[in-house]
């Protein structure tokens, strides 16, 4: 630990010395990059953090899923030629976002445990295959993998019953949301809505876990951190200007997917600017209305919409960059 | 008036030396642009069966969201880097159909005139994403960005009570449509029902709309407005010998898409010829089935199709038109 | 038949001398790479087990349609300028399975048999625009033009009271399936599962015309014959531990996509070896689940998911394929 934290030549020569640390490593770092990071440190933070949420909702499964699913899609990644993105934790985070998601809406029964390490498996492969495709626009695959690969297994279960479900949605058709009462703007609220929207990246609400998640995320960038929190905040008031759920709205639901968008137009795929932050605005406030269109689009088919509502608007907004941003930027 | 009826030359030499008219030409070619056409009079024209066709259905501010979603477009496509893309009208017409299509779906709200602004915005930035993803196969991004913004919008109404749908389809599984009684083809009838296809490319039925924009078209083509007239008929014939809702085809909503494709395979992105024509044909015959198929894959989700039906015929036809060509067509 | 069976290099003359015969041929290796064989022979057996199990199942307009579709793509295919494509069956074997689709989902009226013509001449053009934008990847189109032609002539089916379903799943919301009472693993009923999986690659449940494609393959290629088997197997054995419907995995409905993808990623576009045995088996046992999770997505509009789950699992893994494979593979 000590050799982590206050020594981070020492921590990478042990990596470069030892295999099985440096396995440790790129699985920590595996972790960190759910939020684009690429630190160890901040993976073990992240880890802690989804222990600590976990266990508050009394869900641990979700937390042993986490790492089971970074482990499995880490070693995975071995078989992959680019050894650059494997040790930078590339192939981890989609195994480590199945792991968190498969226990969240299944029972934890043995076939569900084989379907996530199956789906951790896969992630990679999808990994690589969505990696190579967007690579021609010059775009990451961001959380995709994940979605697609973890969409299948959750659509699967309805047909197996091998695969019990314990929490998705039950299918049907779209009705206009009648007007909820309650109110988010009572003080505190905010504050912990917006923890509990950077926590959402994993699946959970908590206040603890996200202050977690940010400490794991100014680690490493403190930018990143300063995105998560305005982007938290920006959906928030979006989503309740628009009339949201007010429940939806404090359990962070239409806060997650903002929060990731926000730290990936705005920290890390541009350098922050002014023009950048406009950006960045608009993109977040974009997120929200794609969270509350993709609810309505899956609700016939009942599974959740996970991260990829970040993911299309992110995409959409990270394809024209070059058309956006100044020259000098490319 | 006269200086762009009568004399061209002044007019251009009018918006080269005033930005303010520079602008204002550049807004009607982007309306004139949602039939592929580059020319700030037939754009003028459009803007007018507009306001004829909305006025006339009761909904003014349909037209009104047409000029805001297309002002608003091609002010936010002065960020853009592109100056010829922009001058030439193409960040604006899929704002002008943005500004269409919520007015005629959502009561107009505060919060929905929000949204009319955001996504002709963002309405922007997605023209930008899928030109850049489609010119790999140098094919346009057609009506796509208009699609994409306008059903995230829509399929947002549903989880935000801030927006209320006027005319949305109330969701509703697939049944196979009862034969309805009625006649499309009693003397004139196929006459109205063409030019009703025509103005529902704009989102409402219009005799005299109708016209005018066939009238716009012929200003910058002839050619244009000779496929847009048989695309129409045609696709009239094909869904009427498939037994669809006589009320349906009377309304011209089987027409709209089709009309654009023809517009689309037989003028703009070909010269016409007669392997070009017979290509054009089974395009739109195949666009009304497209029609029908989309039709029924959206009732679940209580959305219209808009264009989209458009805009998957003629990319499936525009891809390979470099091998079913001739050569010197390249 | 004898120049056939007998002297190859007879036949290739006569082909290479009589237009109309090479028009034959043509049309047989079209039916033959609906399982990716190049082989007029593999055609013609393939031919003949489709009309034993079209008859078997009373339904001899499958088989017509199967020719039909053949012919008329074949024809169609003549107007791209890819000749060689043309000469190996790749713009037939799309066109034979839209033939054989549509009469096994809707009666078989004059209005059905156009959209067998329609529906044929449109799977060349999506065949050249999927591959045209496939080979950005080196990626084949597989048996996405006949998926999509077919889908949108079968949604449309809903819209259109001149095309009657005869066949088509109800739309409905979908629930989780109950556990049925069966058994599926007593003595030769694999045996037989195993043959109606390879059969339902043609949409019908056939020992003996499951037993005709094996050898039909066999005659071209050994490993391609082996892998069918293999995965018919070893899906059958996934669907059971997920536990699915015994009656569905009895009539070959988990099978038919795993035959394809094996077939695809253990023998065609991989040389067989214990890696891309490993590779294959990965690949079979997703495609199962995907299968399970396509007919949860599509089940709210009622169309079936025909072979999507192997072309959507076997992109995913053929894209990565350079990645993954060892470097003399490329």
């Amino acid at each position: 630990m000590n050799a982590k934290t206050g020594n981070q030549f020492g921590w990478a020569q042990l990596c470069a010395s030892n295999v099985f640390i440096e396995f440790i490593d790129t699985t920590l770092r595996g972790c960190a990059q759910v939020m684009f990071q690429n630190n160890p440190l901040t993976g073990l933070l992240f880890f802690i953090a989804i222990f600590v949420g976990a266990y508050g909702e009394g869900s641990p499964a979700v937390a042993y899923g986490c790492v089971l699913g970074t482990i499995v899609a880490t070693l995975t990644g071995l078989a992959m030629r680019d050894r650059k993105s494997w040790r930078a934790g590339l192939y981890g985070y989609n195994g480590c976002l199945v792991g968190a998601a498969l226990p969240t809406f299944l029972v934890a029964t043995p076939v569900a445990w084989a379907c996530i390490v199956l789906g951790s498996i896969v992630s990679v492969i999808a990994t690589v295959c969505i990696a190579d495709i967007l690579k021609t626009w010059k775009v990451a695959a961001l959380t995709a993998p994940f979605v697609f690969t973890t969409w299948m297994i959750l659509l699967a279960s309805y047909a197996f019953t091998g695969l019990h479900s314990s929490g998705l949605p039950t299918p049907t058709l779209p009705q206009q949301l009648i007007s909820e009462p309650g109110t988010i703007f009572g003080g505190g609220n905010v504050f912990v809505s917006m923890f509990n929207g950077i926590s959402q990246v994993f699946l959970f609400s908590s206040l603890v876990g996200g202050i977690i998640f940010v400490i794991g995320l100014a680690v490493e960038s403190l930018w990143a951190a300063i995105f998560a929190l305005l982007g938290a905040l920006l959906a928030i008031f979006t989503a309740a200007f628009l009339d949201a759920s007010p429940h939806s709205i404090h359990a962070g639901l239409y806060a997650f997917s903002a929060v990731l968008t926000a730290i990936a137009l705005g920290s890390t795929f541009n350098q922050p600017s002014w023009r950048v932050l406009t950006y960045t605005i608009v993109g977040v406030i974009f997120t929200v209305l794609v969270q509350g269109a993709m609810n309505t689009l899956l609700s016939p088919i009942g599974i959740p919409t996970l991260t990829m509502p970040f993911v299309l608007a992110s995409w959409l907004f990270l394809v024209p960059n070059k058309d956006v941003m100044p020259a000098h930027r490319q």
